[in-house]
């Protein structure tokens, strides 16, 4: 190996998705430099999954991530998907523990940006305390990819006695919102157009562990779920399906940012579809939802709420507005955010 | 919902990938239908990972497909999926037994082909004994995608007592590979350029695990590796870098078909270079490597052949040829054939 010929590349080229030189240089320079070498085996085909022994459950999930664009205030793609994929595990109950990672990298792309990309995701990573466990990249032709398109897998372990769903959920209970919705969505598009007027909006993502943690200490609490693509009105809308219930959202007590509902009157979008990436939806007993709010005001989440409950009657969303009134809403149709998460 | 409204589009639209009711609908009319529900929970945030007690081992593994064109001779970029994710496991000395599927696809995909995709992905999974346990579907916008490509994780058991590695071997060992290298580059690069010439040449791809289980009969096997991206040459780099020996490898002996060979020529490209995605190469104790060929030619693997050895030497990969010369066959460079997995 030429020492003289490593790493004076700035762009993804198309060798260094061969199986040759080139890649395995960007996995040991990048990859496994920043997820550190213990943790990720670059060289084997599987790699052991260290299991306890005498974990009650143990849960997985998948996830993949496209947003555009890669970086946006608030997170990247790499930090999106290593939350994203977090919250899942932590809405089920569970406490996640590895992931498995794919990265589809156009060519062409910027190995600066590949590089704060992926440190992003080791940081989220040890935060979270997960561990990458197997990887894989794959680089495509310039003009077939999105710059970085991610895929993650989660395992994580849940303890004995948690029970979670929409089966536990019944008329009368409570639906409480863990902070503002649409943050997400908002900065997302603001960061796609180029504006420059809303510098103070954020993406919310990041992990929703803190926000589980305590609401898990609730017997009372039914479902949790985090509402990302199509953001809570498409929550709404599965509770409604799945239940044959209706659910009631109170605009009242619903927390959207000014910011955001600003940028949505200019663009013309509804904040209740808008993805959040670190919020937690949950229903749960209307015994206990005051408490659960006061928990989480107390916890830092100053703004949860209790936002809606659900009802005996058909199968729908219904949005009580501010003024008194009532309108319907609707599940989500031709309405495309594409790449938002 | 308005059933009218139902299954009558035929190209993907970014509103199938928007969280709302095309995207559940493909969902639950595709992946659910193919997979079987209740393999597939289509609304929860994780799924429970059904392990056994008592495993000695379990094994992780993941990898992105996104091999051009979508179909080819011997397979589709489905099929392809589960049987590189099976096959890493499988050479790990492990039994595949669930998967995780994330599916990015383009703007504008004909649904048939989606539909073919995922029942030819839902047949291998059958075939290979490996449940689907949790899926994520993405729209990207057309130009932003290569049609489908998919990122598969794979979760396997390993007896106890499988001790395979570099690590184990020494120089005096043996090469075996499985059969004729080359075949699912070759396929793929024919299918692609749409020559008409070579009928008869058919990618390799499917399960090794009906090889692997042989070659775990003998304790002399040492290591396994399925040869894809970068063909026998790269795996035989990566045996000479960890192992710090020389790897001979015997024209006469590593099986190439005459079509392969002859695509080779025309388009100039070196057959030990090109993806198998059904092929083993194995290091087994000299002692055992006739007995193991034979097992392999017995079990139907009739073009098994003990194709090279580790010598003690400096790190590096020589070809034996017909004629009794030998050259260096040099780690892969900037020969890239992007989206051939």
């Amino acid at each position: 190996m030429n020492e003289d010929n490593r790493s004076h590349a700035v762009r993804i080229s198309l060798a260094h998705g061969n199986g040759g030189r080139l890649m395995r240089e960007i996995i040991e320079e990048i990859f496994a430099f920043h997820f550190g070498q213990e943790d990720l085996d670059t060289t084997a085909d599987a790699a052991r999954l260290p299991l306890d022994a005498g974990v009650a459950e143990w849960m997985i999930t998948t996830d993949g991530f496209t947003v555009e664009p890669l970086e946006f205030p608030g997170g990247d793609v790499g930090s999106l998907a290593v939350h994203g994929t977090v919250n899942d595990l932590a809405v089920s109950g569970a406490v996640p523990r590895f992931l498995s990672l794919n990265v589809f990298i156009e060519e062409g792309l910027d190995i600066e940006v590949l590089q704060r990309i992926v440190a992003s995701m080791a940081r989220a990573c040890t935060d979270c305390g997960v561990r990458v466990l197997a990887g894989d990249t794959k680089v495509v032709r310039r003009g077939q990819g999105g710059g970085v398109y991610l895929a993650t897998t989660g395992i994580g372990q849940r303890p004995a006695g948690v029970d979670l769903g929409l089966h536990r959920v019944r008329p009368g209970d409570r639906i409480i919102v863990s902070g503002p919705v649409g943050d997400h969505g908002a900065a997302v598009m603001l960061a796609r157009e180029q504006f420059g007027l809303f510098g103070s909006l954020r993406s919310d993502a990041q992990s929703v562990l803190p926000i589980t943690e305590i609401l898990l200490g609730f017997a009372g609490l039914r479902f949790m779920r985090d509402p990302t693509r199509g953001g809570v009105a498409t929550v709404a809308h599965e509770i409604a399906r799945t239940t044959r219930a209706t659910v009631r959202l109170l605009e009242t007590d619903l927390p959207v940012r000014p910011e955001v509902r600003s940028v949505c009157e200019i663009l013309g979008y509804d904040p209740y579809y808008l993805a959040c990436e670190g919020r937690v939806v949950a229903i749960v007993d209307a015994a206990v939802a005051a408490e659960a709010r006061g928990a989480l005001r107390a916890g830092g989440f100053t703004e949860a709420s209790i936002a809606g409950a659900i009802e005996a009657g058909p199968a729908r969303v219904i949005l009580q507005t501010s003024l008194g009134g009532e309108r319907l809403l609707p599940e989500l149709e031709d309405d495309p955010l594409p790449r938002i998460c």
